[in-house]
């Protein structure tokens, strides 16, 4: 049993007004010196595969559902 | 300046519908193997402020704004 953390955040130059509204509700709430927010997907998924399997699966996970490769970049971490 | 990675995520035993139909996705797809899937919310956070005040800063963030104490736990990296 291996514990794939599955991490998909926008590419570099996407807007994400997720986190910038985060930002903008944090500085009217009085927070000081937040120079970004970024919001970030992540899915722990236990999978009842052996190691490179699980990591091949989690690849294959991201390219069909899980992210959108236009706009996100993923990134896979077998614990 | 540092940067705060702020995972959020569902305390055991609250329903993760988010979860639970990601799995079922992946199951219609074909993947085998899967024994759960979880969701998890993510920020990260670049902060212009020393780095024991930045963890502060988080911690209060969280409890105003990030997560719901109720049903949520987070955890505060900075790196």
């Amino acid at each position: 049993m291996v514990v794939a953390e599955v991490r998909i955040e926008l590419k570099p130059g996407v807007a994400d007004p997720e986190g910038q509204n985060t930002k903008k509700a944090l500085e009217l709430l009085g927070f000081k010196g937040i120079e970004s927010v970024r919001s970030i997907k992540f899915f722990e998924i236990v999978l009842d595969l052996p190691r490179n399997e699980a990591r091949k699966a989690c690849e294959e996970m991201c390219r069909k559902l899980l992210a959108n490769p236009v706009i996100q970049s993923y990134r896979i971490d077998i614990k």
